[in-house]
């Protein structure tokens, strides 16, 4: 069991309405206990489509997971295709029906109604793990020592369904070899010229050890996997690798542990004890989120305000009128004041500012779209950077913006150690 | 050119690293253009396997679109899969080349590294389309008929390409025929006791039309497709379906034109002329993210306030030591004191409030993990609500909230009519 295939069944993957996020957390799990995945299919919801891809799957992997399909409404024929492909029947689960019946009268739904009696119908040869979130159970297949799973397509039933019950399942079932990564986060240096200078240490790496290029704004991630037997062994050859890194690109290392820049923050933030808060006009709430998606963070995040409306800045931050008159709202002098209104607000060591215009919406006073300032603001020392993405649709900009502050805000905390 | 295939290739996608959203957009670009996805493909970075899949994907569909593995580094093949499947060579392409010195030499990098000439390397029958805003080109093949389009994996990059370039070049080249969707909002009533209300109306349905039920949080989106050469009486015949809903389900509608919850509060407040602020804590900026995340919201959103410290909570928006002292920070009447505070603060109609233990860190005052209060406060009225959502990681809990407390204020709004 190393190899896996995932299936996402759904129309409205297909069509652009919803992004698959289910592929990318059960591809995460897997990987922590050694499973690759090796190929995922979106498909329709045909009963055809889905036995043939079924079969595509099973060619290439012995584990199969399904996510959609499962709900109990007329555009979903997961459960068909699994009992025609496995040669099975459906019928009635007690066990399941009870389950569902508990299930709907904790939520005052005990009338069961006839389309949800259907979700207790799983073919006669699977076994079941009850769904403690939605109503629609995930039936597991057996044969020839191939596995399958399938789950229901919302995201909020998957991950406990993965996480508390497939993972330790397949954890006990099978003896599963190791795979260790680390991540190495890069900045202030291109892609190409990155693989230049690291090109000998890279044709060097033990075999068992592969690596990967990841850039992500104006980052790069460097993802060093490594496979086999011994977990501390795995470790060891990695930690060795990347110290071999820093003679080479050192100054340009940002983090060797943690993958999201706002954890690399978090680390930084709690080991030094400092305290930060974030003044947004065009990110809208984006950096402190994102900031504060990272537990923990009420540790050293103490507040943010977003003062949309420019005589917000001016009324809440103190940002003088003067300087809006004559620079405009747009502009680092707007940016720098918020900043520093900011720190003495929340009273922190570390403010972040942002004033631009995310468009598509013309800006005020004339400042083009894709335009941003924004100020990191240390102690008493502050520094303004400039933006400008036109090309970056509203919730990019907001995204790519929140996500550069960070970074440039790490950069200036590892070099000022 | 009817039915398109997406190929996504790079192990970052199968390894749970990223997310692939390039897909997404691709396939939302492609309907409204008429052409439908009927499968994706997410696929390793290998020579062999990218041949393989390109031959299933022309056997499914006359367009194809690749993206990923394109880039400067050793990690990608995609070029030398796609000369080999269409049995070209590689050659350089003096226009590409132009392209790329110019684009280097406008970000300062006017040394052209041989790595970096590598990528005006092209199929020599490949017509290409320039990529302005990265290095790697989108290269088109063209053979019996069918299509192929290799664009690079960066979505800063895909979408100018795809918008601006492939669209046009699409809807140019074919006389498509048209996809119309309708999407209808229904809240407050399960998916199975909508289905089973609504089961006559959907099967009296026009064979060109067809349904889909779209789940997210606690609002189910139904969505109508139509399909058919006259986009006027495709409109006209959505629109006649979606109005004999009402009087099966019309109190449950907030919605039937926009999709986006932040879209529907959008409009619904500037028709109204209303004003909006958020005050909140455990969402940690999301809701004003989400609600900011709307074109045109400087209209109507004032500002908003993370005071994350409770401290910050007394200070700016005045909540009382006491009712914290006595209820603790996160309880119903904390929620009460945040909404008015921040209506006075930023001087709106409308206020929003959030207080409570994202997790997975252990809450202060001993308040279980996933508890939240808000309070929605229109003009001197409010509302509070409790959410308990234990399963929930801490972003998919700030979301689920953030998206919650908009889809419940739109419904206070839609009966205040």
């Amino acid at each position: 069991m190393e190899n896996a295939v995932l299936i996402t069944i759904g129309d409205e993957i297909l069509s652009g309405n919803t992004v698959d996020t289910n592929s990318n957390f059960i591809a995460t799990e897997l990987k922590n206990i050694g499973i690759k995945v090796l190929q995922i299919f979106t498909i329709s919801d045909e009963i055809e489509t889905i036995k043939e891809t079924l079969k595509s799957a099973f060619e290439i992997g012995d584990l199969v997971i399904t996510t959609g399909g499962l709900g109990p409404t007329r555009d979903d024929k997961t459960k068909k295709a699994l009992a025609e492909f496995f040669d099975d029947e459906i019928a009635l689960d007690d066990v399941t029906f009870e389950h569902l019946k508990s299930y709907m009268e904790k939520r005052g739904r005990s009338e069961i109604l006839e389309r949800n009696k259907e979700q207790a119908f799983v073919p006669t040869k699977s076994t079941v793990f009850q769904n403690h979130y939605g109503t629609a159970p995930c039936m597991m297949m057996e044969q020839n020592g191939q596995l399958s799973f399938s789950l229901p397509g919302v995201p909020y039933e998957v991950k406990p369904l993965v996480k508390d019950q497939i993972i330790p399942y397949l954890k006990n079932k099978f003896a599963l070899h190791y795979i260790c990564t680390r991540i190495v986060s890069v900045v202030g240096i291109p892609e190409s010229v990155l693989a230049d200078i690291i090109e000998d240490w890279e044709l060097a790496l033990p075999e068992n050890l592969a690596l990967s290029y990841l850039p992500i704004g104006t980052r790069v991630k460097l993802r060093l996997t490594a496979s086999g037997d011994d977990e501390s062994v795995l470790k060891q050859q990695l930690e060795e690798e990347i110290q071999k890194l820093f003679p080479l690109v050192g100054e340009h290392i940002i983090a060797t542990t943690e993958d999201k820049i706002e954890k690399i923050l978090g680390e930084l933030l709690t080991e030094r004890k400092l305290t930060i808060s974030t003044a947004e006009s065009c990110t809208g709430g984006e950096l402190a989120k994102m900031i504060t998606s990272n537990s923990g963070s009420s540790k050293y995040f103490l507040g943010g305000i977003i003062p949309y409306a420019t005589e917000k800045k001016v009324e809440i931050l103190k940002v003088s009128q003067k300087t809006v008159d004559e620079f405009t709202v747009v502009s680092e002098q707007v940016a720098q004041e918020m900043a520093k209104g900011c720190q003495q607000l929340f009273d922190t060591r570390i403010s972040l500012s942002t004033t631009g215009v995310a468009g598509p919406g013309k800006g005020e006073d004339g400042k083009e779209i894709g335009t941003v300032f924004y100020t990191i603001r240390v102690n008493d020392q502050d520094k303004t950077f400039k933006l400008y993405m036109p090309h970056l649709d509203r919730h990019d900009f907001m995204h790519f913006v929140s996500q550069k502050i960070i970074q440039d805000l790490v950069s200036i905390l590892v070099n000022i150690q």
